[in-house]
């Protein structure tokens, strides 16, 4: 609370200044009118289930294909709307009635039992505000493709996480009930789409702040999330958050599936050839989400830098922002409520001198893990930074300091391989 | 952070006692299948914009009226879902293009001016999670109107609030580039709606902690909710959070404006026929939204009581449940995050013995205020307590404890006048 009222404070010290460097967006009312082209919905057309303005038109890209991304450029706060969160689709989204759907809960356990969606709502819940992000997100391959295809904004290189307010039952509790034996250490999820995606989770996360969510942003999880409900394993790989979740087998060893070994692994050079498989968490990342590739400044003056920053492990912490290349980093203010592994929302005055700048937020989470820059990452993959120019290797997990150029002209361009 | 945990460890331990409590809510697994009924939605299908599952069903009521209400028997957490925010609106929804939209601030200042959305959004801006809740939510008029017409749910009695995250421009930040005049006391501000709905906010207010909004739960403010801005005054009655908002005038004294003089207004016996102005503040107040009157329980056994508690005034810092018509209380847990005029999740266990029983909730805010009976409610208004069983006098900001009674056959009734 304190922190913020400074932070208020700090804004309206320099309201003065402000007035002069916002020239371009504050004008004087003289000569002017109040006119507004109003069209008229009556209240007899207000509607049951609410639409957005038909002048909106942020959406989520590609749409039709299997990996839709959270247009990040237009975000605001820390929630995404259900309605533009990501989501990577292995096979399908089955369309699922819950009156028939079930979960299975077996294996080793002393009490097999089967849920479902009224009953699993019957019992003790929970609502977190959590991020879920595609361990491929960002991933130097994905960049280095998209890039090649002329069209490099953020919306690509780090649009496939999104953050909402998930309630569910904790997995603890359940796996309670059904009394978890001796010898267990793993549990497979599996899901109920067309290629019963499934995955290997330690039992200790999934006895820990694991959930079996049903609800997203104050109604039921959305049919891409994985109505009508999900494992959440908050922090971890989103691949590991199995949608349409309809089975849970307790047992000794992982399963090694399709997805834990073939795909969403790292292909090490210095593991010479081997891949490096059950990664789970995301360490510290953030992000500038104004001013970023693919948008436009009209002009030199007063602009607020604000972005995101999660960690798969904790509570962001800390978030800098540097407007020189990395010579110099300045702390910015933190938007509460900052919460344990979720997006949070910052912001940093800037003014523009119309000069070429290169632009990049750090963080640092509670644990005082720091983003580490693309050269920290090279270090511990054991090769050279321009590695990641050409690989076409799997990569997993990419947290790395992300930096924007904002040209002369106002363009603002992914400046990470420039 | 450790009361959380506590809870967890609460509800984990009792978990031995769940399992046989809620046997008709866990079943075993044997000889059951895992059939579900899925139907198909390609990749390809996926949307860019997306929709929830045609299997959902929660709506706001009566569409297509003057006041649709949240479905607050279905809430999970906090957030309120745009799409089924409540909306009162006084005249129509106007549709309003926001590049042809402006907001004046003129009067009492020393340079009027004219702001776009996009100047707006060049700001050094905030988001906060808020309730905004209608002046007549819970009043006794429309409890007993809706009463007559037999259908008396939680939806009718207390659907006009809802909670989102709003981003916007500190309304402080804007009056100090406008330059606010000596002399200065009030501002009207008025909506681009047919009436020009307008409201009389004192300086105070808007210098403390008033935003313009432009953002709802990560994107546009939605058309109901005054697309492309509204004013926020938290914590205050509805009506005064102008929606479509075009023009701040900042003035000497209140405007006495329709909706703050002739309606929106409390009519006090003990004033001798006068009318109090100027309500501004909601007071502490709560209610369980599971289980609520328009809903059922199948049987006697384990449940889980939740509900949502608020306050104009601050942060809540307590909520107690009574099982037995009052007489005795025991404290909920809070869910966190719990935020400063916000809506907070409650949640209770309950374990129901199958007999009739009245369920309630009260909180206390962080000033100490407590949420008041309704016999309080009249010593107060210098009534006797079925006064309000009767009267069409114009009342607002109606927050007494409100009681749901269970009846044997599972069925949850309005019981406040019982």
């Amino acid at each position: 609370m304190n922190a913020k009222e400074r932070g208020r404070r700090r804004f309206l010290k320099e309201g003065a200044a402000l007035a002069g460097l916002a020239a371009g967006a504050i004008r004087s009312a003289s000569g002017q009118t109040l006119a507004s082209e109003i069209s008229d919905v009556r209240p007899q057309d207000t509607r049951a289930y609410g639409e957005r303005s038909r002048f909106e038109t942020t959406v989520r890209t590609p749409p039709g294909t299997l990996s839709i991304s959270t247009p990040l450029q237009d975000s605001m706060g820390i929630i995404t709307p259900s309605a533009l969160h990501f989501a990577a689709i292995h096979y399908n989204v089955p369309t699922i009635d819950p009156r028939q759907h079930r979960l299975l809960i077996h294996g080793l356990v002393d009490r097999p039992l089967i849920f479902t969606l009224e009953e699993l709502k019957r019992l003790p819940s929970v609502s977190r505000i959590h991020f879920v992000e595609c361990g491929g997100n960002t991933s130097p391959r994905s960049v280095v493709e998209r890039r090649g295809a002329g069209a490099d904004t953020i919306h690509k290189t780090h649009g496939n996480t999104g953050c909402s307010e998930w309630t569910g039952v904790p997995l603890s509790l359940l796996l309670q009930e059904a009394g978890v034996q001796k010898g267990a250490r793993w549990l497979i999820a599996e899901g109920a789409d067309a290629g019963k995606h499934a995955m290997s989770i330690p039992l200790e996360k999934a006895l820990g702040d694991a959930l079996v969510a049903y609800g997203q942003n104050g109604e039921a999880v959305r049919p891409e999330q994985g109505y009508p409900f999900r494992l959440l394993v908050p922090g971890w790989v989103g691949v590991r958050n199995v949608k349409w979740l309809r089975r849970i087998k307790v047992v000794e060893q992982p399963f090694m599936t399709k997805h834990e070994t073939t795909s969403y692994v790292s292909l090490y050079p210095k593991l010479d050839g081997k891949t490096r498989w059950f990664q789970f968490e995301w360490g510290p990342k953030s992000v500038i989400t104004f001013p970023s590739a693919g948008q436009r400044l009209p002009g030199r003056g007063f602009y607020e830098i604000s972005g995101l920053a999660w960690s798969g492990g904790g509570t962001i912490r800390r978030v800098e922002v540097s407007t020189d290349g990395g010579r110099s980093w300045k702390e910015a203010q933190l938007q509460e409520p900052v919460l344990r592994i979720a997006h949070t929302r910052f912001r940093f005055p800037w003014n523009w001198d119309g000069e070429e700048a290169v632009i990049q937020s750090r963080c640092t989470d509670d644990r005082g893990e720091v983003q580490p820059t693309i050269d920290e990452m090279a270090e511990m993959w054991g090769v050279k930074t321009d590695f990641f120019q050409t690989t076409q290797n799997s990569v997993i997990l990419w947290n790395i300091i992300y930096p924007w150029k904002v040209t002369r002209e106002g363009s603002v361009l992914n400046a990470l391989f420039s």
